[in-house]
């Protein structure tokens, strides 16, 4: 058939994805209907589901709840295949991917390797304050969290037992609001009746934002909304606060120490450091400046797609680091290259807003779509209904609403479970060695 | 009241249980009337349902369905306090516990803090065959399985392509029974259309048993049952073979090296070493030899139940180191603890055999009451619904249940997902450094 061949000029094409996240799931989806060969490179053997990765890491779900086998997700698409490697460089001249066991040549190449946590020159902090963006960093801040409440019931010194029960979350975005909502209803809702000494209660969630407020992404009227929803709540924000040293003791507040044993990381992402061998200009991220179809400036076969992408909005904005980002570019390139298969092209990639959504807590968000602005309870249940919808995998969806219903009616929350052990970051406190009961 | 005196002479009595695994959570249980100062300690913060421990490390489970949280089991008993903390020794004379974070003194000790796995000597074997005794170990055998069939994907060379496809189970109990059967599932119906280059049903799963039948604690009638299940399955099974060498390239039977890239470990259980410090005989596997009431020779007041206790049956047999014995040890230590309260005392220990159960994969197990023996589908039935009826907490039960009613349905197993990371016990292949495709 004439129009069969026109979209598959060369059956052995061979498309190369490197990243199995959002965006690179969708363009490989969207090469379904192809007859190119494509090859899906993750170092994981799962997609993550990154909106819930925070209720993974405050023990509200299990990590398969929210993760699915890549290679089960692609199992019916003939034309896909799956290598769980390492991407660590892209010879753009040789048309090669450099993996850890190998290398792979491509035709197109689409490069959607995302982000990572950065510290802002400050990488010695990592230690003292996991950020959040794999399964394994939601296990280490479940890991420190539940530890962090045990070593409070063991703890005779009233001053180190608070700092114990100090929680500090570094950076007001939609990770570091989530991540301070839900330590607060851990301690004031599910483990005050589980201790017989130190008193859950007493825990202080501190969440902090150089910034002068929380969710920059959003109106300001909801930046407002949500920060007096986190204080209900029982969390303490401070604006216009710079962290300025992050220690096994505590953080620097400007001048000031702060006294906490738990610190977490939400304040900032980088681009994953592929984008350096792409040669092409980066911003101050690392993202990849890209061209209107979302290739590189003199490479029409590579693509760079997601939070790895530098795209400018028509404001002078950027298109926002989030799931429904990626989609669409990754949608957009596999259109792209059928399209160009036709000897056709298309339009400029654009960004649809299709609204944003932060959690905050029990019955707590904020919710922009255009100019319907919600906060509270509404938008709480928009945000669940949303989660539930976009999860992958029917299976995932019901388990994910047997837990949240199970959750909202007992204030359990069922993954509490300490798993792993953690390079010991605290000195050893004098009072241990005498500790006796 | 009088009669409530009678129950706690001295409401100040001290009940020290080391571990909250089966045994120690039932003593724990069996004093919730009393006016008692009950103190759990164990080194994790949750109580594991070790039954189902396999179905963790073959991905049909995950973690958060068979393990709860200690504190949240007891949280509603006002007497008990947990303690998340290791026991290093006892101190009988002054009847103190020394713990990794300070002591504890103790009125009545009950020590119940089971087995783990052993060698025989041979400890370098752990990290090319890891055992199975914690969710960790569960997380270890996971990634290696997975991670194996990954590598079998990316390798060319056909004799190394079969060594990652090559998987051998040491010891022939209800552990490498279980793995076994499941592994052979796995290859053969979860895993084949998710691969492009390998295929997985090439996949061998030996399981290598020193002693002339499998599950030696059936009758040998069900030990051969097993055996022709198992073969069902596709896994092959060699009686009377010894594995004299394990390393990262396979394994060694008898003289004759069989080389595989994974192999786990069933074959040997040792007590947990805290038996040594308590001053009575052990026997060869570190069990100690315990009075007719469980509680040490000298030391009334000191208990040791579930694995770590030699307890003998009318017939010269030990009582077996399974869940519903150390749940029996418990309610008798409990029961008999409040007696002596009451200036009573218990007649000695008696193990009731209720019957024993081994899974072996999709539709076969065998089973065993007294003289009714079962096999095959009605014994996979029973072994199913006495699963789920002792699990504990009625949400787990229901995940559970949908989780492995999915997993019938579809032959998918949900939690296949790969995370943290191994110490890299494979030699660096040569094919990998020119791998290409």
């Amino acid at each position: 058939m004439d129009s069969h061949d026109a979209r598959t000029p060369d059956p052995r094409h061979h498309v190369v994805i490197l990243g199995g996240g959002f965006g690179g799931l969708a363009v490989a989806r969207g090469l379904a209907d192809s007859q190119a060969r494509i090859t899906l490179v993750d170092r994981r053997n799962h997609h993550l589901f990154q909106p819930l990765l925070y209720q993974v890491a405050t023990a509200g779900l299990s990590a398969p709840s929210i993760a699915a086998p890549l290679r089960q997700i692609l199992r019916k698409q003939a034309n896909a295949t799956v290598l769980m490697d390492e991407a660590l460089g892209v010879d753009l001249a040789a048309r090669r991917v450099q993996l850890a066991q190998g290398e792979l040549r491509y035709d197109t190449l689409v490069v959607a390797t995302g982000s990572t946590h950065a510290y802002f020159g400050h990488d010695e902090w990592e230690r003292y304050a996991p950020g959040l963006k794999t399964l394994d960093d939601a296990f280490t801040i479940r890991r420190r969290v539940l530890t962090a409440f045990e070593r409070a019931e063991r703890e005779d010194d009233p001053a180190q037992r608070q700092a114990w029960l100090n929680f500090v979350v570094v950076g007001g975005g939609a990770t570091g609001v989530e991540l301070a909502g839900t330590l607060a209803e851990i301690s004031r809702h599910t483990l005050p009746r589980e201790f017989r000494r130190a008193d859950p209660r007493k825990a202080n969630v501190l969440l902090v934002e150089a910034g002068p407020r929380l969710l920059p992404a959003f109106d300001p009227s909801l930046s407002d909304k949500a920060r007096r929803q986190l204080e209900k709540l029982g969390v303490e924000v401070r604006l216009g606060t710079a962290v300025t040293a992050i220690g096994a003791d505590g953080v620097t507040l400007g001048d000031t120490p702060y006294p906490a044993r738990t610190v977490l990381w939400g304040a900032g992402v980088a681009a994953s450091p592929l984008g350096k061998h792409l040669a092409a200009p980066v911003d101050r991220a690392g993202r990849v400046q890209v061209t209107a179809d979302l290739s590189l400036p003199d490479h029409p076969e590579v693509f760079v797609i997601g939070d790895l992408a530098c795209v400018p909005l028509p404001d002078g904005k950027l298109v926002p680091g989030v799931a429904p980002a990626a989609k669409q570019m990754g949608r957009y390139v596999a259109t792209l290259i059928k399209a160009r298969w036709r000897g056709a092209t298309l339009p400029p990639f654009r960004y649809r807003d299709d609204g944003a959504l932060a959690t905050i807590g029990r019955m707590a968000a904020v919710a922009q779509f255009g100019r319907l602005k919600l906060s509270g309870l509404l938008a709480w249940w928009v945000w669940l209904v949303a989660h539930i919808a976009f999860l992958i995998g029917f299976r995932n969806r019901l388990v994910v609403m047997l837990d949240w219903a199970w959750a909202y009616w007992t204030y359990q929350r069922h993954a509490r479970i300490v798993t792993g052990s953690d390079t010991p970051i605290a000195k050893p406190l004098p009072s241990e060695a005498e500790h006796g009961q």
